[in-house]
Formats: C-alpha cells, structure tokens, sequence
C-alpha cells in the first residue's frame, strides 16, 4: 500500500539527486479530439530512465533509517533497474551487486560495469538471477532494491507524477506503460484522483492486464519488442492492489503498433525512444486509448536506453 | 539592422505555428565553474530544426503585406532551411520550390518532396543552386527566402531568445552554433544585452571568425562533419553587423570536439543531435569557451536532422 503522502515524502528525498525533466506541449493532431498533448520528457533522467528516482529514494530512505549496510545495494535486472540501482549507489559511494542471467547481453553488462557495479551472472533465466540476488542480500546483509514491487521504489517513480502535476497544471488523463508495474503505481498514488492514469501494455507482456482480468497477480508469458523493459513475468503485488484501487484502466498495444509509435517520435519530434517508452505513445496512435473531445493527456516518455541505428533515414 | 522589436513582432506573428520547446536544467558539471546549464530542446521545432522560426515569420510577414505571391516561395538549400521553408509552405498552402546542387544526396531531396516541395537540382556547387533560386524568384515573382541573411529570417530565429528569456528568467551567457550567422543574429538582437551571446564555428567553416578578423565577411573554405548545417561560405551581413554591434564573442571548436560533444549528448542526456548542434556544446566540453565561476549558461540545441545510427552502444 502506497500514497500520494508516500510519494511527496520521496520527492523531498530525492531532490537534488534526480534530474527535473521537462514536459514538451505538442500537437493534440496524434490524439484525436484530444485538447492538449504534453510529453514528458523522463528519458533525460541520470541512467536513461525514471528508475532513477525509485533507486535514490529506496537507498536514501535505507540511510535515514540508519539502515545502509556497508556491504551496499543488491539488485537483479540487465535492464534500466539495473542501472539505475549502480547509477544510484555510485552517486552514494556505495557498493552494488547486479544479478543478471547468463544470457545478458555483453554491452548491458559492459554498461552496468562502466557506473561502477559488480555484475554477477547466474542461472539462464530472470528468476534464477533474482533468486541468488535475494539470497546474496541476506547472506551479506546487504539493501536489497527489487526492481518494481517495493514501497519505496514505487514511491520514488510517483515523484514523476508531482513533477508533471507542477509543470503541466491541470491534466486528464496520464498514459503509463507498465511491466511490473511500478512506475504506474507510484503515478496513480501520486496522483490520487487529479488525473486518471491509462496502463499499457504490450500484447505480449500484459501481465496487468491478465491481473485484473484474474482478480489477482498471475504468471503471464513475456516476449516482443519491449519485452527488456516491460517483460515482467507477473506484476508487483503493490501495482496490482493500486491499480484496483485506483481504478486504473488497462490497454494492449500490438508489437507493430509499438515501432511505429517509436519511428513516428523520431520523425515528428526527433525523440529517440525505446520500445517500452514508445508504447505508452502507441496506445494514442493505434487507437488502443480514445480520448474524449477536449481531454488533455500526458504521456511518460520514461527511457530511451535504445539503440538507434534504426531510426536512420 | 534588426532589433529586439523586430524580434518581438516576429513572435507574435509565429505564435500558433511553431512549438514552444522545452529547457531541460542539467547539472553545470560539464561546464567547469558553471553555477547552471540549460539545454534549449530546440530540435523539438517542426522539420527538426530553429529554422522553422524563420521560415514563419518570413512568409507570413509577406502575408501580412499582402505580399504573398500565387508563385509561392522559392529558396536553395538541401538542409534544414530548405526543410523548414517547404515545412512553413506546406502549412500555409503555398506552392514551394528548392534549388539543391546535383551534389545533394537522394536522401534529402526525398525529405523535401515528403514535405510537399518540388525540388530542383541545379549546379554542382550551392552557389549554383542559390543564383538559379534567385532568378527563379525573379522570372516567377515567387517569394526568394535566404537561407539566413534576410531581417525576417533572422527575426525569426531571434524568436527563440525571448522564449528562452521567458522559461529560465535570468542567463548570463547563450551560446549559439553559427553558419551563416541568422541564428546568431535574430539571438543577438533578441537578448539586446539581456545576456552575452557566444558563436560558435567549426574550425573547418569558420565564416564569422574570419570576418570579424578581416573587418568585414569574407569567403572561408568549408569542410568538416559539420558543414551540411554550418558550412556557410561567407558569413551574412545581418549577422556580420549585429555581431560587431552586440560584441558577440567568436569561438572554434574541431571536429573531434564536435564528434565527442555529440556523443556525450547521447551518453548522458539521450539526445541525438546532428553535428552542426553538438558543435554549440562543444564549445563548452572543450573549453574553448571558459565560464566563470557562477555564470548561468544556455546551450541550444538546435537542429537534430542527423543520422543516429552512429550513436548505438
Ligand atoms: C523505459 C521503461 N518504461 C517503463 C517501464 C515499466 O516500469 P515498471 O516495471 O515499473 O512497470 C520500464 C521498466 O523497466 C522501463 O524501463
Ligand atoms: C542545426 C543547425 N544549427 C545551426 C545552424 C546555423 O544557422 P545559421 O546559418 O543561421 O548561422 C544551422 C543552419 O542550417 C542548423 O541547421
């Protein structure tokens, strides 16, 4: 359980330690009838991603309760969690352990060594990798940082939804993507019912979606273009429960309508994305989301740890 | 001669056309003794560059004359201003033609066609194309809009400056790539002393450097990743005036610096430049130009019509 209290606690924290990003106000013309379009430009974030701020605030949070061990920070994650965990415990001097699975690409983990972490390659898939980082944490001692399912990590990406508030006014709607759901959470409790807040997923990813179709958090498969980013086997037990509660709308976007959402941010804006940010933008292109004549959205452009050659021409 | 009401008059005129973009404040630490760095986002702007600025503010200046020909409007330019003036022309239901040298690469005469202009292959020089323009404008009656020296082309661009002036509040220096000198001017005249203007050239087409030495524009050789966008072989003399005027302080960066500032852009904030852009922030990573301790800087970053796929990795 998370709060827009939580998540105001979490802004102070890490104030001075995260980057302010700007929103760009575009043409509503991609959204229908929608009345004003606002971007959020959270890919200028240290590390590439929001998950900057649920690092800081996690490990920050650790320090105020006297709580940051001297054997440091342990994550598990190849992706933007885990960089921003090493980004995080670099600017704290602290030392940082990152699972990853044997099958993680050499340049993620040439990256994650260059922001100063020891990365330990175990077991050939995700949950292998997170299984041993659990248990590390417990055998050292060290501050383990889940890469989406704790309070302070949801909280700290929720400061997201402050900052858009300060900088935009008055929103409608707020489209999120989402794979184990943290950053939706923290930005549905941050908002607290001053904005509804839009979950998506890709078709091929939609742990959320098969959540509340279940009443409950489920295994789901994962693949397709954005499954580094929002491929999480099931969602966080914290989304789950704030995305009930704050009656958060979930939709899918196909992996097509996804790389074109990327290459239409390229060609109209010059923003180069990845595919897991490009979804949020994708629910508005294909449709997947209709706003209402005058609805004024936002979308998170949340990462852009992407490679874009493709975007050439 | 233009001045800070031109500028302003050309602000109001565009308002509605062009997009208001976005500052990101990013830590000084790249800027020595820097007490802020911003970043104008100005790669935001319609056809991915400033010059969309100009373009407006020069044709609907004519509109407001009554001025606008059923010819339409001609220029030369295979880049960004031949983009941004097919880009205006196309908003405002006007035919438009573009003279490129037989040189320029099928990859941006396509792009001028995307937007709607026809496109004609003149010369094996720009110098070629550019004298075809103008007796083209000539023979039609078309509107001929230059590249960069023109009062309301460079009033466009200094829109720009007020815009920045209105988001950051206070700036002690703005520093500006320049090619043939109409960014740099319409800032100049914009700020009127608000804050100091730094131009910054590439070594290899260092139009304003050499006619600030010689006391009057000059023709200069062009080479150099950067030529397609800064490559002017002699400085306007718009630009050549009000830098005297303003006391703009000329700078030079080389490619090499070019090249590593653009990657850094990449590396640290996500943004993927073109060349003639990264120069500006070059001046800054290099320090060819030193700030003092404490001093509010402002980069733009102001065209990203650039190939990314080097950026990968
Ligand atoms: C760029 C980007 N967007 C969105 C997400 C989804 O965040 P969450 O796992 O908190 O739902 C991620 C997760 O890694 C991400 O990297
Ligand atoms: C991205 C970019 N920056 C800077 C410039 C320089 O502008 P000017 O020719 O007005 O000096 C140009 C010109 O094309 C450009 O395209």
């Amino acid at each position: 359980m998370i709060t827009r209290t939580d998540v105001q606690e979490a802004a102070t924290r890490i104030a001075g330690h995260v980057r302010t990003t700007p929103v760009a106000r575009v043409e509503p013309d991609l959204a229908g009838p929608a009345g004003a379009l606002w971007l959020k430009l959270e890919f200028l974030q240290h590390s590439g991603s929001f998950k900057a701020r649920g690092a800081f605030n996690r490990l920050l949070a650790a320090a105020e309760r006297g709580d940051l061990p001297a054997a440091g920070v342990v994550t598990a994650s190849g992706g933007n969690a885990g960089a921003a965990v090493a980004y995080a415990a670099r600017a704290l001097r602290l030392p940082a352990e990152v699972y990853v699975p044997t099958t993680a690409p050499a340049v993620k983990v040439d990256k994650l060594r260059q922001l100063g972490a020891t990365v330990l390659r175990h077991g050939s898939e995700y949950a292998e990798a997170y299984d041993a980082a659990v248990k590390r944490a417990a055998d050292t001692g060290a501050l383990f940082c889940h890469a989406y399912d704790q309070p302070e990590i949801c909280a700290g990406q929720g400061t997201l939804a402050l900052e858009l508030l300060a900088q935009v006014g008055e929103v409608d709607t707020v489209l999120v993507a989402v794979g184990g759901g943290g950053l939706m959470a923290g930005i549905a409790a941050g908002l607290d019912g001053r904005a509804r807040v839009v979950a998506v997923e890709p078709e091929g990813a939609s742990a959320l979606h098969a959540a509340l179709a279940a009443g409950g958090p489920v295994d789901v498969p994962v693949a397709g273009v954005a499954a580094d980013s929002l491929g999480a086997r099931r969602v966080g037990g914290i989304a789950y429960e704030v995305a009930v509660r704050a009656g958060v709308r979930s939709v899918l976007v196909s992996d097509a309508q996804i790389v074109e959402a990327r290459r239409l941010l390229w060609s109209s804006h010059r923003l180069a994305v990845e595919h897991g940010t490009a979804a949020a933008m994708a629910a508005l292109n294909s449709g997947a989301y209709r706003p209402a004549a005058g609805e004024r959205l936002a979308v998170l452009l949340c990462g852009a740890n992407t490679d874009p050659s493709d975007l050439a021409g």
